[in-house]
């Protein structure tokens, strides 16, 4: 076997795990150093890749890359960059084959969702094309959970924690203050076009929190909305809200886009929490709070879920392994074998099957009334969920992220422009 | 000495540990039941009281009592309700003493903020008048940070780790965006009047983040701020912004009253977070996001620091103990030996001195352009946030906080009209 360097990159939104794909690519190569030489990382994702700005994972300790493991965020910088379609821009995949022929890179290892997996799948029958072979291994992240075959997505379960979490701690809150002051809680979660991530905070449920779910999947009811948070109150003297930034009203126009101005006249200034939070104090009168959590719930590495770093991690790793193993054009993916007692292997998914395919929540998983979840819901969302996977955290009380050094080799091609 | 009986409530808004300072005067009580007969908890705070809607705490197990430590919100429920001053309304003072008259009750453990402690030092001299003496002593508590002569209130220590914390992440996850994307992150804490939650996400530059902090002492000056993100983005790539919900213009409007209208013309949504955003997006073109914290952090036990829980454990206790030595018309206070390393003991303060005073944030604690926290700041927050205090989580993945079953005893009294 001709010992080649191997390409990593991040994409898209980062995630509270996706480092921990990083770190199991990385280690993975390192124990095969036999077959794999350098480790480059993209400096910014697949755009360090097309101008030639390739870090040199090298120059970190075997400290540090472990420390990738709880570290949120994507170390190497991510980039939200969609490669067009062959036919519009073939010469940026001949660019991205071309940087890797010039650094002997024959293992292509991307960290990312949908769009990432198409990318990942031309590059391979590209470079083929082009008679510089480079096994490309999907390496699946995505909060949004919408990626097919594999049972789940890493970022998804921690996400999924964090607002799990944060839902039932803040209803207990409203719960209290209740009698004299607020009654309703309003959280908005991430989730544009499927509601996984609203799902998950309707698991507060099971915890005797009266909870109402807006999913992007159903469109926004008012009527029926306000009847069904009014009769939680007047049961339960509280209700919590949790909606997803998609949901949207029968005519698509999505809710946080309610036409707000500033005094300025300025278009709104966005979220959807505000809006149902007004809708039910004009309707209902009732006193509210609201958050939007954002970037919160993603980044929130301080609360992962230990199934989801760990399966970040077994991703990253059998990416590598797989790639030795001569495999191409596949992305590993995560089996379940049971949800109680929760068993899960790695499997494998080509491609082909994988790019441009969105996983959608099943009409199943969200209860008749459109406002809940089912049992089938949640006995698909716990396992992800399970286990803690805390950070350390220093003499401060601040825990202990790490920040990579991120050294550019030196380039050996001209200039591209992007 | 005779036996009496003992009365707790909560006060205003609740915390990740105010639960934790009830689990001490609970476990304290019990301790010495030679001299405390049962602990009434009042239902949803003071109103309890007034309403004789006292909550028989022994229905509650040992092992129930000790998990308060680890359960976010006020067990017992909360109430926004301050009493009227002694001249306006002293019939409700007066209720107040013969409920506890009524129920052979001789101390008043009151757990909550300013207004509070002002009730409670009320109670104690007016009962001495109407021949009923009852010891009544304040047990601190206040994310707000702005009870006087105590080093510092439990809540704060918790809300402060959590921001810190998780400023931090966001400002990883922007970092790793920032090449093509998102710029900007902006994070609303609460503080209404007071800085100190914000001072708490100054911390994260510290940590090599390039942060801009508006508190509310500080007077909104537009450009100087757009000048101050502007530098940081060009020098940096990226730039969080950390916002107190009570920060203003120079005429005192809050950021977040903009005068923002929805398409019926409904006043303003609220959230100053997203009105600096607009702010700097129009001014410089940034792309953004922003989180609204709210209750989240507030409630966040899970990532409670484990110097709070302790000394909110240690008030309650402390509390007790103070009672049976016959102190009265006072609160315990956190006393600070020392920063590095954080030691500190309890002391206590005569609640005429703590009634109706608001110890502010120190102005040397804020840097002389106003947007960040002096080495002065730092040394005093670290230690607040030091250490953690994990709840424990069941087998789905979720904290195993405690409700409890808050059983009403009979009533003896006639009726009050509140």
């Amino acid at each position: 076997m001709t010992k080649k360097n191997a390409f990593y990159a991040q994409s898209g939104g980062v995630t509270a795990v996706i480092n921990s794909s990083a770190c199991g690519v990385i280690e993975t190569a390192r124990k095969h150093s036999d077959a794999i030489g350098t480790v480059y990382a993209g400096r910014n994702g697949i755009i360090g890749a097309l101008t030639e700005e390739l870090i040199d994972t090298n120059q970190e300790s075997d400290a540090t890359i472990a420390a990738l493991r709880s570290t949120p965020s994507g170390a190497f910088g991510s980039c939200r960059f969609k490669l067009k379609s062959l036919e519009e821009n073939q010469r940026e995949y001949e660019r991205l084959i071309e940087v890797f022929k010039a650094h002997n890179i024959g293992y292509f290892f991307y960290n990312g969702g949908g769009d990432s997996a198409d990318t990942c799948y031309k590059v391979s029958q590209l470079s083929e094309k082009m008679g510089f072979p480079v096994q490309a291994i999907h390496v699946p992240k995505t909060v949004d959970n919408d990626l097919p075959i594999t049972d789940n997505c890493p970022g998804f379960g921690s996400v999924a924690k964090y607002i799990a979490v944060s839902t039932l701690e803040a209803s207990y809150d409203v719960r209290s203050m209740a009698a004299t002051s607020t009654k309703i809680f309003v959280i908005e979660v991430m989730g544009r076009h499927a509601g996984w991530i609203a799902a998950a905070g309707a698991l507060v449920e099971d915890y005797g929190i009266p909870v109402v779910t807006l999913f992007p999947e159903i469109e926004f009811d008012q009527d029926k909305f306000l009847a069904s948070v009014d009769e939680k109150v007047k049961e339960h003297g509280y209700c919590t809200i949790v909606v997803s930034e998609g949901c949207h009203w029968p005519d698509g126009k999505f809710l946080a886009e309610q036409g707000t101005r500033d005094s300025f006249g300025h278009a709104q200034l966005g979220g959807a929490a505000p809006v149902v939070a007004n809708i039910i104090k004009d309707a209902l009168g009732y006193k509210y709070h609201w958050a939007v959590a954002d970037y919160l719930q993603r980044a929130a590495r301080h609360l992962a879920s230990a199934s989801d770093v760990e399966q970040a991690y077994a991703l990253g790793k059998a990416a590598v392994e797989k790639a030795l193993e001569g495999k191409n054009s596949i992305m590993p993916t995560v089996v379940r074998d049971s949800s109680r007692p929760y068993q899960w292997h790695i499997g494998e998914a080509p491609l082909s099957e994988v790019a441009n395919v969105e996983k959608m929540m099943p009409m199943d998983f969200i209860t008749e009334d459109g406002f809940g979840i089912t049992d089938k819901c949640k006995e698909y969302l716990y396992p992800l969920i399970k286990g803690e996977a805390y950070p350390t955290y220093d003499d401060n009380g601040m825990p202990e992220y790490v920040t990579l050094k991120n050294t550019v080799i030196e380039k050996k091609l001209p200039p591209f422009e992007l």
